[in-house]
């Protein structure tokens, strides 16, 4: 409406192209929207939950004694992406697995998912479908339905924006204030890939032809929520959890602050690849510490229960490694270095604006 | 992290000024954070609900035969605002109205949201302070809570996307796909004062001086979500219903497709404020029939119904009328014009893309 008015939208009509470069302004919003809907798989479809897509709402019931966990992220053309640094299906499964990486930090199962796409009208349709398989694709894994969500205009910049919605029984929530002196730091997985996979991205150049790069740049492009092992870790009372998005040392002093308490890492322990060792002999403890993106969980639990944790993650197929401490004479975080010398660590999680 | 590494942050560090003016890149992401937060009403933050801001997810948990539902909508500068056009704090009321009109066309009480925005980083802190302010107005009369969200760089156009949660019981739901042929089609409010106030906005020497036009300027930058007549229709045990957003002749056609039924409406009979008759006065019939952005409820009920629902509605402060029917030989939609003669529409809601 007020588009028309103010003759923001204009030239966009009839364009007559074949399919395959057929572009959302050639087709329209509402064809469009049939054309996503349709990528989805069924077990991604909302009429698999309740209400079907198009009513004004989605609709969705708790099992009793479940709470529901809502969580947001928002992926930003040449913030958090580049198109010609990522496929389209990629960039789909991203947008939903940061959330679901979200959800899984709270131990709940995910339930739905509301896309909001802001295009330029350019966009040619199919590669948007594919965005849409890379969206189905995680979805259909995690049983997540695709619950609609909104198109809109964006005249400078692609962005994808996620709600997804996951319940889990209260006693079994996991939130970040639990850490307890004494208890081990650990994460899941290996860390750095992502910052690796990255750095491998941008300079393709230098890294043309070396084994194990693939492998890295899946880690940025593809990251995999740790959905199951958020759930074990729920069901076995870890004391505080999270995701890793901000990179380790930006992530850990959210956990030490919100429960109050100080810890120390050893550099020594981090469990990072091989590759990533091997591809960046110099820099692999800054990848580790300070890259972003990895989405494992960052987790404290008691010495007494860290055995058991350690056997029933590795049944589900996930690794977990023990990375440091909750001490009691520490205010925020220290680090020992690989020289075996402590270092204070100054926290610093990514400011999407620059300020220190 | 990307952004770092790709060069699209730079140059905003540091920035020396005074207060009022200090900018979104001036103080950072996590600073701005915790200003927002603040401006919000004790109302509408989520530690009155369960965890506190800051946890990987809000928590909440519905009430005992309750369902969840779940709706996204988006702002977008140049294409559903102006910033020379709204004050920061109409267009956070805005942003949140128009998603909590869609949970009152579910028949639902609100529970919560979620905010993203996309920012250039220019922004004034204490311009998004105002749209906070305008979002905590509207989410403490409705007792929403602002469950967090998450802030975004977009270079070149701000964007507000909210995603709403309300709770209903699942017998009150309101759909779209329950009109049936016999029922009333009534409207809630007046319809065509947000086309109105858009159009005033448009050609401000045309309307300078003129009584009446700050109201119907409201009716376009702040919307009345309306939550207790949603609520109230679900009780009663309306047929069908919706918010209009697409304007009548957009979104009715759309409780038709989904209800499989025909309608007749009277042009005649449409609730139309007088001040947009008065200032209008050759075309209000259109602004009423394809103005959008009114957020009124549409509904259909069958007449044994209909003077109870009147009463009802009255009792709440809200006004009823009765625009049309759902009739037996039709297909689509039919609308008697203001000279009684019959005419078919061709439905068209409102294409962000401009596609036909």
């Amino acid at each position: 409406m007020l588009a028309d008015d103010c003759g923001c939208v204009n030239g966009l009509k009839g364009e007559d192209v074949t399919d395959a470069r057929q572009t959302v302004a050639g087709i329209g919003e509402f064809a469009l929207i049939d054309r996503l809907a349709a990528a989805l798989p069924p077990a991604a479809r909302i009429d698999e939950i309740d209400l079907g897509i198009g009513d004004d709402a989605a609709v969705w019931a708790p099992a009793p004694g479940d709470v529901s966990v809502i969580t947001t992220d928002t992926l930003v053309e040449g913030i958090h992406f580049r198109l010609d640094w990522t496929d389209w299906r990629s960039l789909g499964f991203k947008a939903l697995a940061v959330n679901l990486s979200d959800i899984a930090a709270m131990g709940a199962a995910p339930r739905l998912a509301t896309i909001t796409l802001g295009l330029r009208g350019s966009e040619r349709v199919a590669d948007l479908v594919s965005l849409y398989e890379g969206i189905g694709e995680l979805a259909e894994v995690h049983r997540t339905a695709i619950a609609g969500g909104d198109i809109v205009r964006s005249p400078e910049c692609l962005s994808i924006s996620v709600t997804a919605i996951g319940e889990v029984r209260r006693e079994r929530l996991l939130r970040r204030s639990g850490a307890r002196v004494g208890d081990v730091i650990a994460v899941s997985g290996t860390i750095g890939a992502s910052a690796a996979g990255l750095q491998i991205l941008a300079n393709p150049e230098r890294f043309a032809g070396m084994a194990t790069t693939g492998l890295l740049v899946s880690a940025h492009l593809q990251p995999i929520p740790r959905i199951a092992l958020g759930q074990l870790l729920g069901e076995l009372g870890v004391a505080a959890a999270m995701d890793l998005s901000d990179g380790l040392l930006g992530d850990l002093p959210k956990i030490l602050a919100a429960s109050g308490v100080g810890a120390m890492v050893d550099a020594r322990a981090l469990p990072v690849a091989p590759s990533v060792r091997a591809l960046f002999p110099d820099t692999w403890p800054d990848l580790a510490l300070r890259g972003g993106e990895d989405y494992e969980l960052l987790f404290t639990a008691p010495p007494s229960r860290f055995d058991e944790i350690l056997r029933r993650a590795e049944a589900i197929g996930s690794t977990v490694t023990a990375i440091g401490r909750i001490e009691p004479e520490l205010h925020g975080l220290a680090l020992r270095g690989l020289d075996g010398e402590e270092h204070v660590v100054v926290p610093g999680a990514f400011d999407h604006f620059g300020a220190s």
